[in-house]
């Protein structure tokens, strides 16, 4: 049995989707002025957050998320795993924090691989500026402005039928290439950033989809889920969907 | 390996399926004057959202769960996400919300697929008003006024040996068309909301039956697995099982 | 493909098994008065229950739950969803609910299928007498007396290479039948209850299995897991142990 | 498909792996008297059971566990599942109960089967006195005085191409008969306690095995693992590694 | 069937991965006092578990964990499962773990197999310094001093199609020499710790992966998933992301 081919990747920002809950008891217990405390400081930390002075770069952004798994998401990119320690850590001493629970997470690293530009990959900084800037994007995104997002971690099927890692590597980058066919058509209703996380956390990637319409978003991934490399080699994680909120609207947002 | 056609679709209203449970030792230990606050709040909420008083359009529905997933499911149907964000964070500043705590929930849209009704997405608006009467009722259900409903979300199958997306469309939509038979014998006795949750939530759809005896919607469902789009296809994630009530039950069904 | 016949079915009663925890700490550090009380009104509770006071007809029964997964079960049938939902909540209002927690539960419906009993199916009422007890018998069981019960769901198998949903009505009412004979052996040493859950719980079935002697039902089942029907059809849940014991061992039961 | 012959089985004593968690910021906070009488309280449970004051015959015995799954375990072997019942629930009155929390359980019954031991099943009592011996060893095993215990539950396969349940006896006997000899390998190093759960607990049987080097334990699994009844036909559950430790470590133990 | 060869194995250390959250609402709810203690029994239980003050031999470290799966890591390398298991319990009296709930954990050995050095179990002692120094460097390791660490539990597939425990011990090897290669190329950027884990833990083996830059870490392992020893062999279970911080930082790590 021979060894496959690995697409070369160069990673950009490491990404942390930070998914809290609120505790609605506590909440609607806490006394006037604990709650005005919680929402300055919440909302410090996100304005923070969200202007990057944390860091010389990177992007954060706040969603409210729908249904039970959690409330809140806030999502940053930062260039190093200690942005994104410090970060995470940095919540917890909000007056927000004593509002809210951990209720899920997921690590990552903005990744291009040899697949989609192998152009760059062979001939580095000597790859023409177009691609730069189009690799430049994909390792440091800006978080798209819009009202709905959709994140999943997913990894690919290594199963003794269909086994990504046992393809060629030509026909891994066909099947992805004709993937990315489907997400042109959409091009200016739904972007995606798309994560490493093999070795990070237990998924190999996550992805996170932004659209202003909901259903836009459901018919990409509807779409692409009859493409072969979804059909037959994509393993899902759980699924969040979240609506973009600025920090100013936490009081809002905790009011009801 | 080709990639296969998609059905259209088109989406209605956003459903959300939020099941909470009592905190029935709060419950035994309040106050009377903090129970009865918590009971016509409660029923205040549930009545504004079943009128309908927060949107244009839309509806929703109030139903005891069985057992012990859940106590309560509030259903809601409204035509944007907002909505029905409002909706499930509204219910948190109820005195009753401090009586619960979220079980559970469900995000997915109401849909309609090309697999039935392609004379409909190939006609567009000339296609007739039978048809259309039956997309609006598919896509802006009414929730029916029965006794029982059952709640589960399901995905189809994509493995080596039965691949729902790698079969043609034409076998598709004929397993579907087989399949929608069955339910028309139940008619009256048996209706159901069926709404997609690709992007959305962790299954690809939920299914929500309604009726007024139990043993039909078992019996329906029985004799739907036998039939291929289910007994080979089908992936099913939990079942819930409630029963009606109004807003004005609700200190009775506080009361046990 | 062709769509294969599902059998008929008649419904019975409604089935609950009710777990639940005992909260031991809060049981420890309660004053007397408190767990007299808790006592008392938890013996009224299972007394009035087990009397069937509550509706025309039906059975309850209580157990003592082996390990850590539960430590109450009570059983219950009644002919209605209504009955078994007011039976569940009015246990939340006695004093004995504020040392319990929601462990686990099931619903379901008994039911006879046409694979056992076609001749009834067939000629429906006219059907000679010996068969209409036996129906009798299954779809409103009396709960045995007896010391040990086994509780599990389970559900059929739909994979690529056994589909029992795909099996010729004959093979299946053959498997079943000689699956049935391995439990004539057993007569009067294990009795069952089977009920359906198809659209009420997460599994096809609840089996509930009675004996005075636990090891007559683990031979049982044992021997019937070389049966084809479980061997390679029987996708098996979590099993529940418990003893029985009458409402007036409960004081017994909580002082250890 | 014919059915395949089950072995005869014989039960013995009753098994309960009881797994309990330390609440240890209620142990820190709690008051010397609290503590000690905790301590005292447990001790005497611990002693009483190990000296089978409860019951004719039998065995128990106390380990400490690694890891976060759980802190105690208390293992105890009884003639009846009253006995068993009747231990697990006097833990709960005690005072060190106050501080513990079930974490885990399992339940199963000692059992010899007919793979193993044809000569016995088939002359009965007849059998001679070596092999009888043995049974009883089996049936009514001495807990082994040794530092490490390793538990797991475990279930034989039973998928569309390695179903134990339907290959023939002389075959499964062949695969068990090859199994038991690695274990004489270990003779002297690991001893086992193996005990049926079938309609007991959710794996098929547990698997109890006790040495004074943990290494001797992990080598004689890992051996095993390549023999075909383990590579071929064994699903294993979680597993938990712990060490003896006598009543009278309990307040060291409890002291850290 | 035949039985496959098994690899001689040699074990070294024991080996704990002590997963803890942090309580931050206790933590921020706690006057300065109580705080200022923790600190300082936390800061001197580790420092005294990194000195080795409690063993002979050994190493431990300490390290923030990324995400909300678990906030500190505490790695503990130690001769026995008692040192294990002292240190363990020994965190419970630190004032630190009144702001601690485990959260996971993992318990292997290190481990020596013959699949790698067949040469050193077949020639023992007699066996050169070369490799000698080699098999205690993997028995007895030194926590690498790198700024990141990645842990993971994984098995090899006993599955119908690709079942490792079937193979032949040379096509084993060289499964394994192949995957080593990999590792080589890594060389100064990625340090792994390999402990065996049948019969301690759920999984056969824990990994602990240490570099200064994550993305050698995540690149290592996405080379490896395309080598058949990984694509083909390997069920993994969760992976959890940390940093390494020294004693002195917990006072720091605490404040945000």
């Amino acid at each position: 049995m021979e060894r496959r081919q690995p697409p070369q990747t160069e990673e950009g920002w490491y990404v942390l989707h930070d998914f809290r809950s609120i505790d609605w008891d506590a909440w609607r217990n806490a006394p006037e002025r604990r709650r005005e405390r919680a929402i300055e400081e919440g909302r410090e930390y996100l304005s923070t957050a969200e202007s990057v002075a944390d860091a010389d770069e990177g992007d954060s952004a706040t969603f409210a998320v729908l249904g039970h798994k959690a409330d809140l998401l806030v999502l940053h990119l930062r260039p190093t795993l200690g942005d994104i320690d410090a970060l995470e850590r940095r919540f917890e001493h909000t007056a927000l924090a004593e509002f809210t629970e951990r209720a899920d997470s997921y690590l990552s690293v903005t990744e291009v691989s040899g697949y989609m530009s192998q152009e760059y990959f062979e001939e580095g900084e000597t790859a023409d500026t177009g691609i730069a800037n189009y690799i430049e994007s994909r390792l440091k995104p800006e978080i798209p402005d819009t009202d709905f997002l959709s994140f999943y971690p997913m990894s690919k099927r290594r199963g003794p039928d269909h086994n990504w890692y046992e393809l060629p590597f030509d026909e891994r980058a066909d099947y992805l290439s004709n993937h990315g066919e489907i997400g042109k058509d959409y091009a200016g209703r739904v972007t995606q950033i798309i994560s490493g996380s093999v070795g990070l956390d237990d998924y190999e990637w996550g992805i996170t989809l932004f659209g202003d319409d909901p259903t836009d978003v459901k018919e990409l991934l509807y779409e692409m889920r009859f493409d072969p490399s979804s059909s037959r080699f994509a393993e899902f994680g759980r699924f969040l969907s979240a609506r973009r909120m600025s920090p100013a609207d936490l009081s809002a947002f905790l009011a009801g």
